[in-house]
């Protein structure tokens, strides 16, 4: 009998998995008798206890029977080749699995990865103390959180932080038996519409709009009603007629093309929403950086009709891979809200939850924001500089003075020599990202969206000379 | 003119919300001159520093119009009251949201929550130090763990770790590139109905079940088909003829009961799966711990047609509120569930699987195993013996020697007197629970599930030596 041990583990399980191969594949039949544990032992240069556990395992799991002295034997088991391993699956999976890789836009978020100069929008990098900082906050929570399941809803002490800063901060007034805590806003717009809405149901999407927002109501099963945005936002008189189930904005700073929201068509908004009875997924993404007034406070502040369900994020102002969010919902869909969620994932980790709670309460969220407000102030001023200097006029700058990112119209390109520019740009060590992906009609003319929170003034520099370099070769090429 | 600060925020927030209402309510209308600031904060006995920022703040969000000096006026803005607001809400919640209000049983999750002793199961509080053992590893971790979002599959060094566990401990031998890290086993339960069932397809659970996994399943629109267990897990030969799309199974160590599945079952279901198409949802919620032999290998270890999606999770051998579980994917899977991952919440995050994947390659996660292992059989011996000495023949002991709970059968119970004794020992401070949410036909008689993972040897002592007074006071009353 010709037996492998695979080298994985312990040797007495590495001998079961191969005698129990031997079962299965049909080498031993039933009731053949197992060679004695000595003689094994020595032909495979093991010891005898090895192998005794080697049999007592397979006893426990019903491969063989009879006992250690009287010989063990193979147990009668059935086994048959598998029927169907040579053919093909046939098995459809779900709608939703089907919509999903329809949905797909191929490696877009990683495309870039590793390079020296990374434009990507959402790449947080802003305070190299933050590490240090996040890391004594866990270590911590983790002595005091209660190793159980959080509350469904979030924990108690990060709500009630949430809610201050919402007032504080956002203009937003709202209980925390409101309040929400969510894995990120991908998961916030998932939960959504669990809730609102069934396979065919409508929803508006800002044209543009983030692509993974668009996804998720894609493969949900929604279907998409894109409406116009302009240097005010949301075109409300392009809202349809008949009633959507939903309307998805970014009011703060409209993603991604950076346009706020103008206060009338705030109102007209709201209004909307009530005579169609509709409910309203504001996305605040970065409503916190606004560098030239105050934050705007929040559509939900201006909501009387309580029809706007509210997403803020810790994944922007802190790091990405926190994957920490809140919702702050119409008391109407609290329940439904908290159903979606246990059911989904029960709750989101709580010594996290705790870090967060006493970070936000003993000032250190307050000030690593002021540190972050200032930081990517400097860092939009050196992009915006980098881009008068080495673009000049071949791109135009647009959106508002607020947020992580900006947007440049490249003039005189088409998409095609756009996307052989970004091609270029990437073989240099330098991530450019198209706006493209987030329209479903793509723009006239090609845009990139350029984010700058991860990487230093200096890089931002360096990384716009490079991209006027490109720019230059680009022109050279076709001239 | 009345205006009323709210006290929550700074001051020039609160004038700047105050008058945003005014002009909202209609109190302030088109066109209305506001007063001078200085005249403003005399007479609220605010700085006029405070009054010029709340001004700033109005005018950046389109509130009022003019400047400082020549006077601000309300800008037209069309306000009315809200359409609505006396109406009641007539929006109906989705069809999942409707099904989710159905499934819930209110509170089964926290019932019992601040009694003295809590025999809830899955409330693991095994090794005291592991606080601050993991609490070290988060703040290690933070300080390497880069702040963009993780992978969506999960960290490949966790993914590798996962991989080396699977091999050695549960017999499976699969590669990292079918590890899929999600946030607890309920995630793994929700993606797999996202990626196999549309709604009305029928799935196959085991009698009794975990309920958490029968909400998500009949939320997500799924057919149950309840199929009885007995000693040796699942009964086989009862699975329906009509196809069903999936079988969810706890081959291990069957939850609620205790049972294994026999060999020569897990065979046939492999079988049937192949025969008729379906897929195989494997929960090896604690195969880890079992104490009369080595842990039998998974389900998936014999599943050569590469049917079995294999959830393990880290909630229960470290604890809950970590949430982080993983499944071992069959191949043709492997891109619809990271899709549907994707779309659910991104990615989980990074420090947390950071952490685990050094906690288990420096060898910690393996002592903490062997450790709770130990702690574990003593406290159930120690349940058990309690059990014996002071409920005696009035309960009848069921299940294998493993895993964190022991289920008892009341004898000369029914249903409702069972609920009053899981009431009385509530009073008395001790958390008793009901095996009945675990069926979907009520069992013949009642019975109670006892976890004994959250509790010390002496505190399962008092807790047994309270329920057999519970018991006791039961039999008195009838008498």
């Amino acid at each position: 009998m010709f037996l492998e041990l695979d080298g994985h583990g312990p040797h007495y399980a590495q001998l079961a998995r191969a005698l129990k191969s031997a079962v299965l594949d049909g080498r031993l039949t039933t009731g053949a008798r197992l060679p004695p544990t000595r003689e094994l032992a020595h032909e495979l240069e093991l010891s005898r206890t090895t192998v005794l556990a080697a049999y007592e395992q397979l006893r426990a799991e019903g491969f063989i029977e009879g006992h250690t002295g009287s010989g063990s034997y193979v147990a009668a088991l059935q086994t048959q080749p598998p029927l169907l391993s040579a053919q093909p699956m046939i098995d459809m999976p779900s709608r939703y699995a089907q919509r999903a890789r329809l949905t797909r836009t191929p490696g877009i978020a990683t495309k870039h990865r590793g390079l020296r100069y990374e434009l990507q929008y959402g790449h947080s990098q802003i305070n190299p103390a933050l590490n240090g900082i996040w890391g004594r906050e866990l270590a911590r929570a983790a002595m005091y959180t209660p190793p159980q399941i959080a509350d469904v809803q979030g924990l108690p002490a990060l709500r009630k932080q949430i809610c201050d800063y919402l007032a504080c901060r956002r203009g937003v007034r709202i209980s925390p038996e409101q309040i929400l805590v969510v894995a990120g806003t991908q998961q916030a717009v998932t939960l959504t519409a669990r809730v609102l809405l069934d396979e065919g149901d409508a929803v508006v999407l800002e044209e543009p709009h983030y692509f993974s927002m668009h996804q998720a109501l894609v493969a949900h099963g929604s279907r998409i009603c894109a409406v116009r945005t302009d240097r005010d936002g949301l075109i409300c008189a392009e809202l349809p007629q008949v009633s959507p189930h939903l309307v998805c904005v970014t009011p703060s700073h409209q993603f991604p093309t950076g346009a706020v929201l103008s206060l009338p068509r705030r109102l007209k908004l709201l209004r909307y929403a009530e005579k169609h009875q509709c409910w309203i997924l504001e996305d605040d993404y970065d409503g916190e950086f606004r560098y030239d007034a105050h934050p705007l406070a929040a559509l939900r502040s201006l909501d009387q009709g309580d029809r706007v369900i509210y997403v803020g994020t810790f994944s922007k102002v802190l790091f990405g891979t926190l994957r920490l969010a809140y919702m702050a919902l119409p008391v109407a869909l609290v329940e439904d809200f908290f159903n979606a969620k246990y059911l989904s994932d029960i709750a989101s980790p709580g010594i996290e939850q705790a870090a967060l709670a006493h970070f936000m309460e003993d000032g250190g969220f307050e000030r690593h924001l002021r540190l972050a407000r200032k930081e990517l102030q400097v860092r939009r001023e050196a992009l915006i500089e980098g881009l008068h200097q080495y673009a000049g006029e071949r791109v135009e700058i647009v959106g508002s003075p607020a947020g992580m990112h900006v947007v440049v119209w490249l003039r005189g390109y088409d998409h095609s020599r756009a996307e052989a520019l970004i091609e270029l740009a990437r073989e240099r060590g330098l991530g450019l990202y198209s706006m493209t992906p987030h329209y479903l009609n793509p723009p006239a003319r090609p845009g990139l969206l350029l984010g700058y929170c991860g990487l230093s003034v200096t890089a931002l520099r360096e990384a716009m000379q490079l991209f006027g370099q490109c720019l230059d070769d680009m022109d050279a090429e076709r001239a």
